[in-house]
């Protein structure tokens, strides 16, 4: 943080000191020789970062003592103290907002949920600064100073200038949360969308940890997915990237709420799968649990949908094979309660979509919860912190935040 | 190059002082503090770089007479010496191959070429290993040694085994083409897709120059797309990315030859619009020339064909704009003959399938003939020169090159 109100800074004042930090967060305990081979780097560029660090109470070395040689000097091991500091991740949904205190590790300590009345971005900000206090009182009893603030949003989200720029779900349009939200709880703020937040912890401490290349596939509300390439998160140069739900897989398929047709999204979300298996039934769902209820039944319309929407999802992960070829695809949200409804059509189309040896990308499930959707925003506030391109406002810290 | 039988070793043993010479080569001549800021490095790690690079020649530095301040030091400007070494890139296409000599700037010195009698791996290193031979007594005549030799091929290829998986145009499957070129030339020989070398060369020296995201489509006989991620050219994890060709648009579309329906290159390829031309108007057209013409004459049924090419491609674009969200897309290749046939298909079927902002994506046409194709070749054996992590193959070179 460079803002003169923040209460120190942190050491790691070049991108490669804050990739060694970051390696050490996601993969450590590690010894310095093997953070300096995983991120890259020269062991003069890791022993140069790591001081710092260390002096700062960021790092700790500690003796391996697995490892303790019968003769000759100990391997030492670096890893991160995780109650150096703390985190605050918010993630907002459609009728909650579900909010975690994490340590600077991003293990959560602490998980709260308040109901949303309305989705407006003064009820939003209103509920989600209640959830922030709350979090601050249990952070003040650990006598540990929460450093910064991550919000997880859907939609069109501008990391860099902290602005939800489009959320058809919240029906806003640049709104610029992170200024509001500081002024709101006197902490640095960093929004971003939500399923690229996921894919942040995800990459740090969960499926993606050591790849390349890797991408997060949501299924539920939206269809949504987060990309690693070169073992960053892809952000898009305007905001918007990882469009799966809109990657068009039949033009004489349903109209999108974009106003495309045959898009993943208005095929497979859980409102298209509702409305298609009202049409293909003549049963008025109520929601998506109903929806799978019938096809769980047995209902032919019903099982239809969801091979349908199988096949989209196949076919959208395909595309994203086939122009990045990610070594890992992992597909998550809460979509995988009827994952067995069409987890053979998603498996099929790939494989017939997937170009050559794309299809050699390990496509796996994996359910994470919304607190794990939270633990992404406290990521991508812990990310900001550490990274010296941050892109965090201060604004309202430099406002309230006692320095 | 770290074989004992080279001449000597490129003194950038990190990837810090590998993308330090990068900017230099790409954006030079700049300022130390200017490479500093555009490679996201310190001063200190610039100045560890620059003085051994600078020792064995391969950097110079002058006074910027230009920018000489009234008082205190002048600022000195560091650039490459493009004569310091040479490099051979060699493109494949189906009737010749096109070799060019190039400098250590990847300034193309000679151009050749020599036709192609058959596609099978014998017959094309025949001639490439003639045209090499050509290009080396040229290199000769200048007195500098070729360090290394760039082999660009359409379909999959695994760079880091040097290996041609599948190349449908070439009717090539497992051709471990950089061994067997290096044991036939003598040279470190590195072998990647056309496309994704052409756009080393593009990120380097064109339109991609600065960029950190950027997508060249390329459409002609086939239709590639090579894309750059974070500043870095996508390899994907298995030698498969960037096949925007083989994105299906429409499921009701012509056979792919990969087996699907309604792959962009099923529509919008020569072959396919040849197929189609004959198909609409009865006409056997013998190629994309005669039916391009067909089309400028003004006969419906031929314009049709390129009015849904032009929408495929577009469909494909605004594909890759919704995933990656690249600054800029560039759309190149033969197929830009007839590009007043299909532009405005393409921008309006771009515009209407890009999602939110991704639709301020910059695109772009550009003429980039063969002789572009095979400085790209050059260019990724540069790329193998400076990198520590260089995928190229030296069994050859150790057997045959002189120390």
């Amino acid at each position: 943080m460079s803002s003169p109100s923040a209460a120190e800074s942190f050491p790691a004042h070049t991108s490669a000191a804050s990739q060694i930090f970051t390696t050490v967060l996601s993969q450590g305990p590690l010894t310095r020789s093997e953070v300096a081979r995983r991120a890259g780097l020269s062991a003069a560029a890791v022993t140069k970062a790591v001081r710092p660090l260390i002096e700062a109470g960021y790092l700790v070395e500690d003796v391996d003592e697995d490892a303790r040689p019968a003769l000759g000097r100990p391997a030492n091991l670096v890893r991160v103290d995780g109650g150096r500091a703390l985190f605050i991740g918010v993630k907002v949904t459609g009728d909650k907002i579900i909010g975690v205190l994490t340590d600077l590790c991003c293990r959560i300590l602490v998980a709260r949920y308040v109901p949303l009345a309305a989705r407006d971005p003064k009820a939003v900000l209103g509920s989600a600064a209640e959830l922030v206090r709350e979090l601050l009182i249990e952070a003040d009893g650990l006598g540990v100073r929460v450093a910064g603030l991550g919000m997880a949003v859907s939609g069109d989200v501008d990391r860099a200038e902290g602005v939800v720029r489009y959320s058809p779900f919240l029906e806003w349009r640049d709104v610029p949360l992170a200024e509001l939200a500081a002024m709101t709880t006197g902490l640095p703020v960093t929004v971003d969308n939500d399923v690229r937040a996921l894919t942040v912890a995800e990459q740090w401490f969960g499926a993606g940890v050591g790849l390349s290349g890797f991408a997060l596939v949501t299924v539920g509300a939206g269809i949504g997915c987060g990309l690693v390439v070169h073992g960053k998160v892809v952000a898009g140069a305007h905001g918007v990237a990882g469009e799966i739900g809109h990657v068009a897989v039949d033009p004489a398929g349903p109209r999108c709420h974009c106003g495309n047709r045959g898009c993943v999204e208005a095929i497979a979300s859980d409102d298209a799968i509702v409305r298609q298996v009202r049409a293909a039934t003549g049963v008025q769902v109520a929601d998506a649990v109903e929806a799978a209820g019938l096809a769980h039944d047995g209902v032919a319309g019903a099982r239809e949908v969801y091979a349908r929407a199988g096949d989209a999802i196949g076919r959208g992960i395909a595309t994203v094979a086939n122009l990045l070829g990610p070594e890992r695809v992992v597909i998550s949200g809460e979509g995988l309660a009827a994952y067995d409804l069409f987890a053979d059509h998603i498996r099929d189309a790939f494989a017939t979509a997937a170009f050559g040896s794309a299809a050699r990308c390990d496509v796996q499930t994996r359910p994470l919860p919304f607190d794990e959707w939270a633990r992404g925003a406290a990521a991508t506030a812990i990310q900001s912190f550490i990274r010296s391109d941050a892109n965090q406002h201060l604004r309202g810290a430099a406002l309230t935040q006692p320095a």
